[in-house]
């Protein structure tokens, strides 16, 4: 339930209307009886949230990390997933607090993003896979796609898209979400729990690709991403370092290539 | 330095050009010698994004709450602020860890919106601001100055801006960043700064208004929020409770009021 009405009036109309807006609604997730965070996301596919987020913040790898994963039953307004982890796995709960924390406590230099992206080169450098690169004519359908495909924007004007696209053009799996990381979680989330192997897919995002996002599909295992808005400096020179093809302003007939 | 240069290629071009970008550099906000967050911000009013941060999360009121901000010299890459607060002020300090906490801790009926709005309305509602409503006319107005204030998007296309507005439609102070969250808390941090009182003036967005960016108005004190972007469920609910006037899809010509 991503849309829900509210009362409204649209100026220069004197009358109250209901319209169609993105629901918000904070989500609590759960691994065994540990609260590890609260995000404000649009309700629905709250398990592939949960995963993808386990996923992107380096707790579970794929779907055999998890033992459980469900709604707490207790919790009636359906805001709480509970994650049990497969035996073995705990101890990558702690990356979670130790993560923001090494990215200063251990630079000499102070904080910057050359540590953050240091510490993700050493964590990924790996197990990247092979870059992805889409022709031209194949980039220029990815933004009408994904348009057409996310009916809760088309609705309310207020969510965001992400996507996991092959190397012919065709979206495998959209999600939709009122938060821009919440809905490439929800891709990743899918995916694993799909068992479906992104390493020869790319992830597209209706919105901007800042570093989070990047650092997302990184985690994850994409071969590109595409983004329909701009790239930060931060994002490029992660994607760049790490071998990650990224685009950004997405349009029929043109783009932005940030790093090839 | 919230812009800066990366070689990119513009298909249909072949040439790598240099393009500007957004940039991304993560700063640590200090409080004494606690480190309480590390935030993706563009570099540039950083003084303005700490004070803001710090008067939106509730560890502050006013500006005598702080006896010293600056940058740490010990940092050199200028991405460490460090605050120290006057006496009897660090036991809002423990607002930070408990806001979060309490959500859903003091819940009996599990995590949701509902609870996030109780909370906000106990701490907010003796200090309410008379709401602050402007004619269409002068709303009309208001995204183009604000697309004109912002220098940095128009370079970039990759920046979000926030402004602080009197009622007669004037820009009083605009901030610009790549995060919403931290554009908004760059004007709230400017205004405390200067003493600039915000009850008359209302806080105008080039993004979306979800419930956060409705939250930090209401906690800034702002007499109204308006957005270009749309309105979640959760920030029109929070803003009707507590009597905030909330317009979205601000354009020449028309808008949506979701609060009056």
């Amino acid at each position: 339930m991503s849309v829900a009405p509210r009362a409204v009036r649209q100026h220069p109309s004197t009358e109250r209307i209901d319209d169609a807006l993105a629901v918000e609604e904070p989500l609590e997730i759960r691994v065994e009886e540990r609260s590890i965070a609260v995000l404000m996301r649009s309700p629905g596919h709250d398990l592939d949230l949960a995963a993808g987020f386990l996923r992107t913040e380096g707790v579970i790898e794929d779907r055999d990390d998890l033992s459980a994963l469900a709604h707490l039953p207790g919790d009636p307004a359906g805001n709480t997933v509970q994650a049990r982890l497969a035996a073995g796995v705990e101890a990558h709960l702690d990356a979670l607090e130790s993560a923001t924390r090494a990215l200063y406590a251990s630079s000499s230099c102070g904080i910057c993003g050359k540590a953050s992206i240091d510490r993700l080169r050493i964590d990924l450098a790996a197990e990247r896979p092979a870059p992805l690169r889409l022709p031209p004519h194949i980039l220029d359908t990815l933004p009408a796609a994904l348009t057409d495909a996310m009916d809760g924007f088309a609705r309310t004007g207020g969510l965001h898209g992400a996507a996991a696209v092959d190397r012919n053009g065709q979206l495998l799996l959209v999600r939709e979400d009122i938060g821009r990381h919440n809905a490439v979680d929800k891709v990743v989330g899918a995916c694993l729990r799909a068992d479906q192997p992104v390493d020869t897919l790319g992830l597209l995002v209706s919105s901007r690709a800042g570093f989070e996002i990047v650092q997302k599909a990184l985690v994850a295992g994409f071969g590109a991403v595409w983004a329909v808005g701009a790239a930060s400096t931060l994002a490029v020179d992660l994607a760049a370092e790490l071998g990650l093809p990224l685009t950004g302003f997405l349009r029929a007939g043109r783009h932005t290539v940030y790093v090839e």
